[in-house]
């Protein structure tokens, strides 16, 4: 491409059809704030320059730029697109021989390869201007492409008439100005309009007034259905679909069985190995990892975590900021989180929960257990009812288990404790003190029987309510 | 409007396309008796009468009737919507000069906008009948609106031909009468047809062979589409779908974020405050009201549940008929119900159920464990694996636990009982008796160890097996 | 029929674009492999001989191929599927005077209704060939129907222009030939196009060449909706939609209400009965059955678990080959598996599992337990927080808890052990021998206090970190 790219990006609106305190574009969209979609989309098309325009909120979206070369431009009012625009002109105007693309911060459904299709036909074209739009099935909510006498106009969907609205090519809200051009236009731009704003769409008849090739660039088919300008949250969930099918559909071309995609929930930066199956009601968000070859299973949520190769993970389980090494087994209803890992083939069971837990491999914790603050070394086996008692009201306190120890079942390990490798600790005891390895320790009172109990108990309970149930008369 | 009006909903059918025990319109839609979202629609077009038509389980639907003012007609042999609205002569005949408005029972997605609409029509056409119709995409199971020889006609399905049936606009069910043209006409109806039922659609030609104006009132556009006649339980599924997503769409217009829309059942009745965030999986039933700045994770399951402001239900957690005050943070994995309340900032973690249960201003359960018909003060914790035992086998006895009290992990709480403020319980123990303010509890036996019981007990092992598998062998 | 009928299912691809080790029709669709299906419907149509040419992991499609009766053709390379037919032709030539029907084996959606259709127009009209199109809304993938000087030729979309691309009638892949007709064309084919396959579908060019009657049999309106062409994993899932809510309104117009059919996951050898309600988010898998008047909650997970009538299942409960008798009622959160019996009147509540174990009529175990081997008698009340230690770290063993036993909560049953009818056991206790009958066993240490020791060890904490508080900045 001959001519420099600066890119410029309109993000200082609240959003007000939102209705929430935060700004609109601040909005997570697949678990990404839609400002960073924009400008990950943006920086593919490697701008000289990528300004944002901002704020609202301003700090914040700031924040969330992903690009360190991105710079910002503040426009402390908001008066429309073209007001917002007008705020950058002076940075635009150091770059005289360039081309401007201008986008709304609200389309993250736009693509860089739609970008790039508006920016080739403008150069070819040597267009002033050049402006994406879009043949909806339902227009609701864009601007109208209008032709008349031989140019081009953009109606306002609270300026249309009932005919115009009938148009379907729409306005996306995405544009490559000559910067030349676009200095030119700005002062022309008339806020005498319902809202009192001034519109960029109006550059669009100004530039044609003037003269200069002004023309449409347009998306069809497919593509333009996946088009939706989110204005309202509802409009958030459609788009936030149509991302999330494409990323499945893609993950499913590669290897990952879904077994129903409308109902996984995935977020953007998840990534999936081959031959890996996806149950129904599976929820995947930030950085998590699935290996190839695994399961995940209806209800599994998981957040920021690290599953290795053919590892299953049963219904329900609920894992953040964890690992999984390879042939790993958890769940159904395992609760594994912060910083905890699981070494290769070990396994934890049904509501077990671990927290900064190191369990070693093959290890094995299968029933009703809390493991914090622990590590656990190779081949233990951790008995049902297990706690680590880490928390002593003050601070937490660490358990460690030997390799190959066997913890009975309905055991308390009050932290800070050891067990040595190899030693057993019998049923039901609260192990304070440490227990050498390969020896057996046990704290547990000795069991003792009152025969004939249970029908003395029934003798006396009889006796006690045949009065009370006389009192009770007497009271009414 | 200037006349009476009369309302009357044809709710005597059985509907043995449900093929169930339960009468159709006892069938619940979003929570609520498809009969109850009848009466209601029709009570908001306030009438001077509100009348229904039962027949089948007649004393269920009455009850679930939710309008007090409502009156109620027999028809004790089901033949036909004509002869429905028969059994309802004697009552009309007193209201001569009112418009009688008739609507089939089964078509809850009838607006009161849209009869508003019909009713507005025909009294400024002074028309004798208008009857409600809709250009409906899949038309299969309405009647056809049949335009011959300058007036209408209708054809049910059973009885069109394969032309009538490719016909879209459809009769809804849905007409309003001058009643004394409706008591002139009813004698006039037959019942030869394949049915031999009275047909209530046959009213249409009858008043225009009688030189009466009769007219359509059409639906149009995507409030057409909404349309469902209710005729199986997989339409009722689709009328609760249509329903649903118009409930979503108004709170994510108010502000609240739903990430998939699709997939959250939510019912008639629920509330959710602003920039609250539902999760896709999410179940909220009943009387269920959410504060604002929640989020309801994956697989949250709440019925009757009320949550304060700022609060989190982590996944798949289960509530039901309880209050979680702000700022409470509950889950995953977490089962509150029954009567319990939890107070501001106080937290249930993991595997663990609350049951009648007063639990204080930033109390703690976070593991394993099970509160009934317990009362537990500001800022106490509850250790991991901490039962209340309290049910004795006859009764449900209470345990109260003091401010700040400290109840050590794996402790059973005998009921009646309680534990002082600011006391502690060491872990492991079984509290049968209460325990002082400010003092430690332990019931707990000694630990003691057997220095290389575990070599031991291999040995023991080996030496056992080695004969039983001779053993083995020799029985082959 | 007048002929009789071989039926030929070409199953020898690996399927490429499924990205996968295991071969395409290996993949399973609602539970059953691909394969699997197509033999199912092909038996339907009771050929007197059935075939399944094979290549790819051929032992074990043969091994998934349900009909007994079925034979296989072994092709060693693959070279199309005209070269797949030439495989099976010195078996064909056995039957000259039959008819062949030809299917790729990855069309599960093609019905035996559809197949009797095609097989009828071809006798009807003695066709030499007669082939299966439908007019497809999208027929990417699918070859396109041609018609050229009074005959027709398929184009693969690989080798289509792009104005044949437009055409929508598609060869589905299904084709009845005269035997004698077949086995004279195969020999004709060529395999000089772009892959350097033998296609069978230039048979229909061919046959026309040769002036014989080659004819399209066109699938109409909604049913051919449902063809789809399953190459990748992406269409499988789509296939999988079509089946499963075909399957689904078949149960919900015989009785089974699903609140939102779009998301139930159901497996196609499931069975429900009449008046039972499933919410969103259920899965069933494998051999389930659920009786009638069931109700079956969000997150609920069954696989091969057999529920009598009037059974509730709460929400997020798993069970996996086990079985419920009537009116029994589990969950949330219960995890019921391996040949778990639960008798009529049973509870299991939440965190509750059960593994091979017999639990009796009435009996109840309410909160965080783990029954494992065990045999629970009629009426027994199992306590909050009761564990069988069923493993001592090398076998399993039983335990038996006789009918109207009361276990106290956070007891461990230490297997092999059994408690007698009527028995109660104390809170807390661990049980290591046998409990008579009738009688109270306990074993739990006295319960002493410390009074003031909250404040002194306050005190004491208070100390203790002064000095450690100096160490730390020293220590900077």
């Amino acid at each position: 491409m001959s001519r420099d790219l600066v890119a410029l990006v309109l993000a200082a609106g609240q959003g007000t059809r939102f209705r929430s305190r935060t700004a609109k574009l601040l909005h997570p969209l697949l678990g990404r704030p839609m400002i960073r979609h924009m400008t990950d989309t943006l920086s593919a098309l490697k701008p000289v320059k990528l300004l944002v325009v901002v704020g609202h909120q301003r700090e914040e979206i700031m924040r969330r730029v992903a690009d360190p070369a991105a710079g910002f431009v503040v426009q402390r009012e908001q008066h429309g697109s073209g007001h917002a625009v007008m705020s950058a002109a002076p940075i635009l105007r150091r770059r005289p021989k360039a081309d401007i693309l201008v986008v709304n911060g609200d389309l993250p459904l736009v693509t860089a390869a739609m970008l790039r299709r508006l920016l080739l036909r403008h150069r070819r074209r040597r267009a002033a201007l050049t402006f994406l739009t879009a043949e909806l099935r339902n227009p609701y909510g864009f601007g109208r492409v209008i032709r008349e006498g031989g140019t081009w106009r953009i109606v306002e969907e609270k300026d249309a008439t009932a005919a115009q609205r009938l148009v379907r090519e729409s306005n996306i809200g995405a544009y490559v100005f000559r910067t030349s051009d676009l200095l030119a236009v700005l002062p022309r731009l008339s806020n005498k309009n319902k809202k009192k704003e001034y519109y960029l769409t109006d550059t669009i008849a100004e530039l044609a007034c003037m003269g200069r090739r002004v023309e449409p660039c347009k998306v069809e088919g497919p593509e333009a259905e996946g088009i939706i300008g989110v204005n309202t949250r509802f409009e958030l969930a459609r788009a936030a679909e149509v991302f999330r099918l494409r990323k499945i559909k893609d993950l499913a071309e590669a290897g990952v069985t879904f077994l129903d995609p409308a109902r996984v929930w995935i977020e953007w930066d998840v990534r999936i190995g081959r031959d890996t199956t996806v149950y129904p009601g599976v929820t995947l968000e930030g950085e998590t990892r699935i290996g190839s070859d695994c399961v995940l299973h209806p209800g599994v949520h998981l957040r920021n975590a690290i599953v290795g190769n053919g590892a299953a993970v049963l219904s329900h389980s609920v894992l953040s900021d964890c690992r999984l090494e390879d042939g790993v087994r958890v769940g159904p209803f395992a609760h594994l989180r912060m910083k905890s890992v699981l070494r290769a083939g070990s396994r934890a069971g049904n509501f077990v929960e671990m927290k900064n837990t190191d369990f070693g491999r093959d290890a094995k914790a299968m029933h009703l257990t809390y493991l914090g603050d622990a590590a656990v070394g190779e081949g233990a086996n951790i008995g049902a009812g297990t706690i680590t008692c880490n928390y002593d009201g003050v601070r937490k306190n660490p358990t460690r288990i030997g390799a190959g120890a066997f913890i009975g079942s309905g055991t308390e390990l009050v932290a800070p404790v050891k067990v040595g490798k190899g030693a057993y600790v019998g049923a039901g005891s609260v192990i304070t003190k440490d227990v050498s390895p390969g020896a057996l320790s046990v704290s547990r009172a000795r069991q003792f029987e009152k025969p004939g109990w249970a029908a003395r108990r029934k003798a006396r309970r009889k006796a006690s309510l045949r009065p009370s149930r006389k009192k009770r008369k007497t009271g009414r």
